[in-house]
């Protein structure tokens, strides 16, 4: 199958440039809905504000300025200097992620904390150009991890400038997936400002030379296997079922898979193959023990979902069908589609763009798997994947500048930060599992896929997401007041 | 006098824009010359390398690179691992730094280390644009601390990459006054690579809010008062004596100065005072034990030698003459001088033109001086600086980014740092001066001037010199075998 497949798609490290945007990239299909969300967490209630921020912050020729969207919620603070959660916003709609990001409401009260999320350049309606932003590379040029940084060190100088009470607010940041690298490296880089951070499900360490490229697709092979094993060999076979190009195949897939746009020729295949592999890794992203709609709206434990689908041996168009029923569950849970689109796992909204061109330039994380695993086979080709930012966005990365500026491995030096990974995501292979020094503390959380422990809290809750919490309430205690 | 010179000149901050640009700017009125050098030190001997730099580490769209020099000393080297010193280079030629920190070069053999000298981009031959470097705001864009702080690291970085043997090398940076800030805040930034600095001279708060505006000028009377109130005297009424347009006084001035370009009106009675007041901020940075060629050659204690010609109560032409002799031991200890250039002082070559540059972007450091004393007035006024810069080279400064970037006073979680300052230096109280944690540690030098503990041994160095640099050996040892 490997070779066929090379052979086909030339090579087929083009899925994974998807993959790697898909496994962060937290797309809504619909604009947002109040009624997907969690019940229990409705009526989050905040002020909307925007701070003047500059567009550049390590040149002085662009005197540009924009307006960056931060929510703030001070019915529980202590006005007295009471701490502020500062949440630093990564690639999504600040409301949005505001409103799944429950743990910090849940806690507030107790700590009469200030909450502050703030929204990252370039995502949301922290737009520095509008909508030029993404017109091309000058107008992309001010989006980075290093800008966004320094946007959040500037917003809570200001905030503890001019909130009467706030000037010596002890400042904690959270933040999830990128979110969690952010406040890591806020930790890192504006001591000064902060107090500590709790990152949750940051991948660190998914960059080059820190982890081997294949241990994501192993991490996603065995959250499937502990679910159902005959699952995973269902979608072994699945792969070369689809690109057998057997007599009637491109009708069988198009009605398999529910396709709006009907598969025409063998180059709508590799498309194809990066749409189902960007949902089993978003099913086990938002594998959460209740509905949800994070990603999109889901059922209770969505792999497992899928796979019951697929618990029996299946071959040709009954396994084709069986993988069509699951893409349907993920894309179609409110019943509401007439047919799937492929090209919504395509870069055709902002958010889309501007991870695309994050991960075309500094947040290169290298993937692979081999023919081994439950995948398809697929190499890291750094020149490769390069040729295909500049072809794309005309910009090429720099795969060794994150371990350079946010330290690698080499954090020792750091305090004040709690790395915490559900086991149940496929990115937790990449992040700080073992607690380093009595200051930087991982929280392994067996039962929690992405970030599950800063999601509010739910019934459905497994009982180690509920002592991660607690863990991390104590931790934070200490900080402030230990 | 005060008002007067406020009604004759304005708001005399003109004064110490020049002022503040001096006060870091090693200027040399002529090129390198070998004799200049403190025999002791002769005979250094490095190979000259060049490393390809990013001309933009923040951007991706900027794809320009330049040749970035270094200078690499590896005869005392342990090739196994031996310690790296790693010098960051400040504003001016490496080689001229080079060869003005000797304590390097005396403690290598020692510590078996390789020595690295890494010159600051947009200084000596470090042009990203080459001569076109200085152009325009564009071209200056990439000419920050932060840009030469990730050239530092890259090096480094390539260099434990590339030398055999230096792969686990740890590496201490070292850097005195503006290198000095740049050492520290490698060590806060970039503790990835750095497991320690040793910053001599360093005002790491001269920034805004950190310290009073008022301080260095008052430091600075200080240190002519200990050498002579008489001539401390004789400076204060010396002001009123240039500027007080009696009948003759352009024509007395200019001869008493032996300026080369006459005083032709008012409107040159500002740069003059500039001129002099430079000069004497220079003397006391450059007030060593014993002759030297820093800033310009010079004889041992040059304070003291200029308040030789002011040692009586001088008033009128005898007062301006004095002053005027003392100006000609500064500009012309040689002797070879026939007249002296008021207009060295202005931003001339590239040196000063970057340096400039940097004074009105991000190294915005708030001096200020009242008639109470031996200077005449001279407010802090970020709004006319800010013109000034504006108007000057088309760029305004941020006057509190470099307190935000590098934490201010927030550095208690920073670790491995030496802060020493010579007392006789004016820029000593911007410094840190106490010990802060048993890993930041605060030296003062009683009888040094500016980073003098950085400079090669020599038998008139006062013992506490001495001292200071075998304290400094052992925390070396300590961060290293400890």
């Amino acid at each position: 199958m490997v070779d066929a497949l090379k052979v086909l798609f030339g090579v087929s490290v083009v899925s994974f440039l998807g993959t790697t945007a898909a496994v962060f990239h937290y797309r809504r299909s619909s604009p947002y809905n109040p009624k997907h969300r969690n019940p229990l967490h409705d009526g989050y209630s905040y002020q909307t504000l925007n701070f003047t921020q500059n567009v550049d912050h390590f040149g002085f020729r662009n005197t540009d300025k924009f307006q960056q969207r931060y929510l703030v919620a001070d019915q529980f603070w202590n006005h007295d200097n009471g701490p502020i959660f500062f949440y630093t916003g990564n690639e999504g709609d600040i409301a949005w992620l505001c409103n799944n990001t429950g743990f910090m409401w849940d806690m507030a009260p107790d700590f009469k904390a200030l909450l502050v999320f703030a929204e990252h350049r370039y995502y949301g309606e922290s737009l520095p150009y509008g909508s030029d932003s993404f017109a091309n590379s000058s107008a992309l040029d001010y989006l980075t991890a290093e800008q966004a940084l320094a946007d959040y060190a500037e917003l809570i100088r200001h905030i503890k400038c001019t909130m009467p009470g706030a000037a010596k607010s002890p400042v904690i940041v959270f933040g999830g997936s990128y979110g969690g690298m952010l406040a890591a490296w806020m930790r890192l880089k504006y001591p000064n400002l902060v107090l500590g951070a709790l990152t949750s499900s940051a991948p660190v360490w998914q960059f080059e030379g820190l982890t081997p490229c294949g241990g994501f697709y192993s991490k996603l092979q065995q959250i499937y296997e502990s679910v159902s094993p005959q699952c995973v060999d269902n979608i072994a076979n699945s792969w070369s079922t689809i690109t057998g190009q057997w007599p009637g195949a491109l009708d069988v897939l198009t009605k398999a898979f529910r396709l709006c746009k009907p598969i025409e020729s063998k180059y709508d295949l590799d498309p194809l193959l990066d749409w189902i592999v960007n949902v089993l890794v978003n099913l086990a992203t938002a594998n959460y023990p209740y509905p949800a709609s994070f990603l999109e709206p889901l059922p209770a434990y969505p792999v497992k979902e899928f796979c019951k689908y697929l618990e029996t041996p299946l071959s040709d168009k009954a396994l084709l069908e069986a993988m069509g029923r699951g893409m349907n569950m993920y894309f179609n849970y409110t019943g509401q589609a007439t047919c799937l689109n492929m090209s919504k796992q395509a870069t055709d909204n902002f958010g889309d763009r501007a991870w695309y061109y994050q991960t075309c330039t500094e947040l290169v994380m290298p993937l692979c798997s081999n023919n081994t695993s439950m995948f398809f086979n697929m190499d890291w080709d750094i020149g490769y994947y390069s040729e295909q930012c500049k072809y794309n966005i005309g910009v090429a990365p720099r795969e060794d500048w994150i371990s350079l500026q946010y330290w690698g491995k080499e954090i020792m030096s750091a305090s004040n930060i709690i790395f915490s990974n559900g086991l149940l995501d496929p990115l937790s292979q990449a992040g700080v599992l073992e607690t380093l020094s009595p200051s930087l503390i991982a929280i392994q959380i067996p039962m929690a896929a992405h970030h599950l422990d800063l999601r509010g809290q739910n019934p459905a809750d497994p009982s180690d997401v509920r002592e991660a919490r607690e863990q991390e309430k104590n931790i934070l205690r200490d900080w402030l007041y230990g």
